[in-house]
């Protein structure tokens, strides 16, 4: 248990797109920052919800039937099963949450490594 | 699955305080936002983790060795079985995140009813 965790500072840490880091723990899950910039790859978790709130900037959630733009302030909640596909036309920070060990493509074999910010 | 939720919008829509309002669902959690001011009570939640994230305001949460004080943008998670207790001086404006069902006050028979923003 540490002490207050800073989002602006422990995004201010690293510069690398799409490259979730670890800044909490929460009953299994994995408390992330990210930066995001342009197209994600469509993909969906069987097992898991997924969660995304804004930070700074604009993210498109781009799901099969229509676009959840979000803005910093704003959260969205993708439900298990269902294709997505993140794409941020500017830089965007984004807070995510996940059980810990979730690949965040969808896919054991093309998933971010998951490293403490 | 509705749409992008904005917290800001959410927390204008009402003033009490201590009464978190349910914005969404994921994974068996409660998305809260709530308005604090003053002091809460000393509780710890056996089952669950006890996820801060501060929207707006500064707030302390006092453990039995220490205060961690939250500004907005800072969030702290309080481990299962910890006892806690938040303290605003000020008004802030929290994240909050539980399994549904949690009492707040980690009594059902003092917990603050679970409402929808």
């Amino acid at each position: 248990m540490a002490g207050a965790v800073n989002l602006a500072a422990k995004l201010a840490g690293f510069a690398d797109p799409w490259a979730p880091r670890t800044v909490a723990a929460f009953n299994g899950h994995d408390v992330m920052v990210v930066k995001v910039q342009g197209e994600f790859h469509w993909h969906s978790h069987a097992e898991t919800d997924d969660f995304f709130l804004v930070l700074d900037g604009v993210l498109d959630i781009e799901l099969r039937d229509r676009t959840v733009t979000l803005r910093a302030g704003e959260l969205f909640v993708v439900p298990r099963g269902v294709e997505h596909r993140p794409v941020a036309r500017g830089e965007a920070h984004l807070l995510l949450i996940e059980p810990t060990g979730t690949p965040n493509t969808g896919d054991p074999a093309t998933a971010a490594p998951r490293r403490l910010a």
